[in-house]
């Protein structure tokens, strides 16, 4: 198999020392991936910097493996330059481009800082839809976050809490939760993956005497996606859908907004969560967490999130790569 | 110390055999309590009638000691059956005058259906405004779940989550930050109670890209309990300020909404949540589930949460009347 791209991320963040700490939690066992990043800024392993993905299988046992991208400036921890934005934004890009010419078999994007990118043009909410662009995908991204304890995918993201509950829509929460139990099926090998929807209100609305969303809006989504042969259960009280007991009952909860799914999946555990986008032509992960500007350049940050990301996204392009081998003759 | 006055809850309901299962549990070693429930429900203990709460504590460990309230018809498990309103309405009553006239030095309330209720005139949403008006207090109960793992205040409780946010107030979240402060430092035995404040949006607003209110209500309600000494730090981004690590800053969560607060504590410690209502003239706790009609007459109810509440309710009893004996001269 082709290796990961990891892109650089923010070079004011913990992108750099993550990466370098990844490799060394992996390169004795893990599978092969390359950085798209500045040789300078990976300190603390042996670098060799390569012309082609294809030359890092062979190395990626004694150096990692690094795509230059050259920074314009020398970073300052948890101090972002926007003199950075074009080599961060091209080294997003360089992914993408090496997983559509499957050069690379998945991406692994370190976190960014928007802020720093708008001046350079990045004119996206996050990298899901920058990626949507690059990819020529159709606009149904969907966000899970995945822990060994966990999935989930919020059918609204960023947004106030106020306009989430007004962006919440039945055509939402199908849309979500059928490219979540396609992804459940073709790149997380559940065949019949059971999908728990939340309800918005609490006691999921009482009956109508605590919010009528769950009959208005979250049921008529359930009837269709059951017409439509997805196996959904719900709407469940929100506070008692995550308890062990609950969640041995379903694969994945599909949930109203992104404290309902994020609480009881940081709570549970913070270090282990994967961000992972579905509904892209390409396989794309990313730790749970952002820059961390607070603890950039001092190596105490932890690599745990971007080596479950890591790990993940090499079982999705596995399970990707087998799926298509299935399909030629 | 007078012992805890128990109330019957729905006779339809889990609470008959919790009562049964706690005293089985606490009778040797846990401080005394009585039923205030119609003896003949109560099987599976020995059990003695008593004429005052005085009698109970000679008896307390050979038998669980019964104030009666007789039912008016005989319960069918998973039937609430609104003959035995009044009992059930009668007994909360009968336990708030034990406490109110220090017959009883707490009160622990089974859960009740409060729709069977209704027709017998019970216009309260649930026990806590039943309670306030019972002894004539002011209006100002919050709600506390407290676990081995986590406290938890919901500045709103039962309302829609859109209605929730609408009720939102820097009035509402000052007063329940300092009913809550005032309890943990008088009848939790912290002198410095430390109260996290959650954000109400995904990232506590993002700087008001994702929502104001943390602005417009929350920032200034942290100003004014500050400037009244209260320890208070947030507004917190909800998703992770639930981690252990988190955890382990502060001694409450005051959160803006009840999925907020309840998803992290159930998920967390389904067994041993334990609702408190601060803000009483009395001590009054209960097990933080619901009648659970479709296991109740199974014997398989899980008494933990009333456990949990009955030594709950000792330990702020005893503080309670160990302020009032510094108090005296």
């Amino acid at each position: 198999m082709k290796p990961l791209a990891l892109t650089m991320g923010d070079p004011a963040g913990i992108g750099a020392e993550l990466t370098v700490r990844a490799w060394q939690a992996l390169h004795r066992n893990g599978r092969c991936f390359i950085a798209l990043a500045d040789p300078r800024e990976l300190t603390g392993a042996p670098i060799a910097e390569v012309a082609s993905p294809d030359e890092a299988a062979a190395i990626f046992r004694s150096a990692l493996p690094v795509l230059p991208v050259r920074l314009a400036a020398t970073p300052q921890p948890g101090r972002p330059d926007k003199a950075n934005a074009k080599p961060v934004i091209a080294s997003i890009e360089l992914a993408a481009t090496l997983c559509l010419s499957k050069a690379a078999s998945g991406m692994v994007t370190n976190p960014i800082n928007k802020a720093a990118l708008y001046d350079a043009g990045f004119a996206y909410p996050g990298h899901t839809e920058f990626l949507a662009v690059l990819t020529g995908a159709s606009g149904k991204q969907i966000m899970m976050l995945a822990s060994p304890h966990l999935r989930v995918v919020p059918v609204t993201v960023h947004a106030s809490l106020r306009n989430s509950i007004a962006l919440l829509s039945t055509d939402a929460i199908v849309a979500a939760a059928r490219t979540t139990a396609a992804a459940l099926r073709h790149e997380f090998g559940i065949a019949q993956p059971r999908l728990a929807i939340a309800g918005l209100n609490p006691h999921a609305g009482e009956q109508g005497a605590l919010g009528d969303e769950e009959t208005t809006i979250i049921a008529p989504a359930i009837a269709q996606l059951r017409a439509g042969g997805i196996d959904v259960t719900g709407p469940w009280p929100p506070d008692t859908m995550f308890t062990a007991t609950a969640r041995a009952r379903y694969d994945v909860a599909i949930c109203m907004y992104h404290d309902q799914a994020l609480i009881p999946l940081k709570t549970l555990d913070m270090d282990h969560g994967v961000n992972v986008t579905l509904g892209l032509p390409i396989v794309r992960t990313s730790p749970d967490h952002g820059t961390a500007y607070d603890i950039a350049g001092k190596g105490v940050a932890d690599p745990s999130s971007l080596i479950a990301a890591i790990e993940l996204a090499v079982s999705l392009a596995e399970r990707r790569a087998s799926a298509m081998s299935n399909q030629t003759p």
